[in-house]
């Protein structure tokens, strides 16, 4: 049996869903992995840089919500990350703070911090694969330990480790897809009669899109993933800058319910393919034939095709993901780590 | 760097592009896995038992093609299977004789005596997946070898390792899909307007159905895919027997081209659920309506989706395999077991 300090960046929805989960796989863990686990480490901007290495309550972490609460918590306050990591001394790391799509800060210096530390670095955060893969996984590699981020893409479907540890010796020669739930139920409520401003409504409403939503509507996130794959899975280096990027907020109701009914929904498409001289690399609305997989996939579902010199198309499409999907990716990442 | 002898048993379609695709990846399996292989051992009905511990050469195997030219090459004809082993001493045997749906044999026989030698058993054929399941792997773990098998379902798209490497503590609660390519080939000529007896016979002509297809058409090969799926991913032992079955020989050309122009055309679906009692599984043909992503999986395409735990709906479609498709599960195969 080997035991895991657990040490939590970010307490928001991943992170305590990932919670529950490792709760609800407790046995599951302990029987089949050997592993057993106990949450060293708590933090956020909300509660703070909590530690306790003495494990805290799961059900307490679960119920409380704020710094008032946590400071009720046994454990303690912590002034600063590297305090924190002292405390806690966490075997693992699991990040799931929000996006910093220019540079990937803080989270870089978190996880290179945590990994030279000597802990695994799980992330949920694409900023860290997108700008500083390369490095965390080499400096991970030196470390014996491993820097996996499964969620980041398609919530928690294996696609960085289908590559990793199923599809030794192949070759991606590019993929196509549609990878934000977003602008996809936000188009999809607008093929049902909505306009773009009432769909983006009631995508907030039901929790899907944020107050804020011009990360998804502008395609930002959609070029993050793209380029967190090109870099990992196509081994070519690209900053989501260089994706070349068109979100939705041009299309009217009206074009996107005309598109469908020509029999060609439109999706926000993201594409990815060798070239002479590197990868080149798009996300933009397009007009997709019902012939094609891609146009049957609504809502919060999200698809992935892949060429590759083995197989000429090999697709893995994720439907309406449940509430347990990205935490799950975490998990499978520690299992991983874990058993390494 | 690693050097494994290879025994290949069976000299068919499948092992043949083995050795060539092993020729194909050689420098990338040198390089970035570490390993080096040889052939030391060939048998098939046509070649005989041939066995040459310094190793064969690759160009001669690719050409030569009955006894009389192995006999010109280096190397001994043994007796039988023992004499074989101890003459090959192979470190990693690849299995590739054609089906014994009843009883798997003697594959199962063959696979049993190279872990016993100290060999990892890689097949490509489901008989023993589904008659000696446990058998195998059980011995195997003991030996410390692996028995691997991802080339029976869906030629080498990564199914089983998906399940075994990158969705652990994941819960299987069933699948459904379209796995047997010839019947698939067999109904989308028809739905073009050929007749059964015509459609086959074009299958036949391309070399995608046998010259006694009555395997296919009767959904056996189906059948024994379902099981062999049963029995790893959802961990509950069923026979082939078990699965009810339907082929597609009471299909007429006219009822499933009106099927397809009524927007629900027919496949020949594969299915699996839990119940309270076990498994119940089924192979049939059934009208699948143009918005399930299964109606749009034509020809020698397949596709499955499977409802687990934490993805409600999880689908892999596998379209126009290449020549390598099924060698490379083989060769993935033998990857992971030269990392184990």
């Amino acid at each position: 049996m080997k035991s895991f300090a657990i040490g939590l960046l970010g307490f928001g929805n991943v992170n305590r869903t990932l919670v529950e989960l490792l709760q609800r796989k407790e046995s599951e863990l302990r029987e089949r992995h050997g592993i057993e686990c106990r949450i060293t480490g708590v933090a956020s901007r909300r509660v703070g840089w909590r530690a306790d290495a003495a494990g805290f309550d799961v059900a307490d972490l679960l119920r409380e919500r704020n710094s008032d609460a946590f400071a009720r918590m046994r454990g303690g306050d912590c002034k600063h990350y590297n305090a924190w990591l002292d405390a806690a001394k966490p075997d693992v790391v699991f990040e799931a703070t929000s996006l910093n799509v220019e540079t990937g800060q803080p989270a870089i210096d978190h996880i290179r911090a945590a990994l030279e530390q000597g802990a695994h670095a799980i992330t949920a955060n694409k900023g860290p694969v997108v700008h500083a893969y390369e490095e965390l996984r080499e400096l991970a590699a030196r470390r014996g330990k491993q820097f996996l981020f499964e969620s980041t893409v398609m919530d928690g479907i294996p696609i960085f480790s289908l590559f990793r540890n199923t599809l030794p010796a192949i070759e991606v020669r590019g993929f196509k897809g549609i990878l934000n739930s977003t602008t996809n139920v936000i188009l999809t409520g607008m093929e049902r009669g909505l306009s773009f401003d009432e769909s983006l409504g009631r995508a907030q409403q039901l929790g899907i899109a944020e107050t804020d939503a011009s990360h998804d509507i502008d395609g930002w996130d959609a070029a993050v993933k793209v380029a967190a794959l090109v870099n990992v899975i196509m081994g070519v280096r690209l900053p989501p800058q260089k994706v070349e990027r068109e979100g939705i907020r041009g299309l009217t109701g009206e074009a996107v319910r005309s598109a469908r009914n020509a029999g060609a929904p439109c999706k926000l498409m993201c594409r990815a393919h060798h070239t002479e001289s590197g990868v080149s690399a798009s996300v933009r609305p397009e007009q997709i034939p019902l012939t094609d997989p891609m146009a049957l996939v609504g809502g919060t579902s999200s698809i992935i095709r892949f060429e590759t010199d083995i197989f000429p198309g090999l697709t893995i499409t994720e439907e309406n993901p449940g509430l347990y999907a990205t935490a799950y990716g975490m998990l499978a990442d520690f299992i991983r780590a874990a058993g390494s």
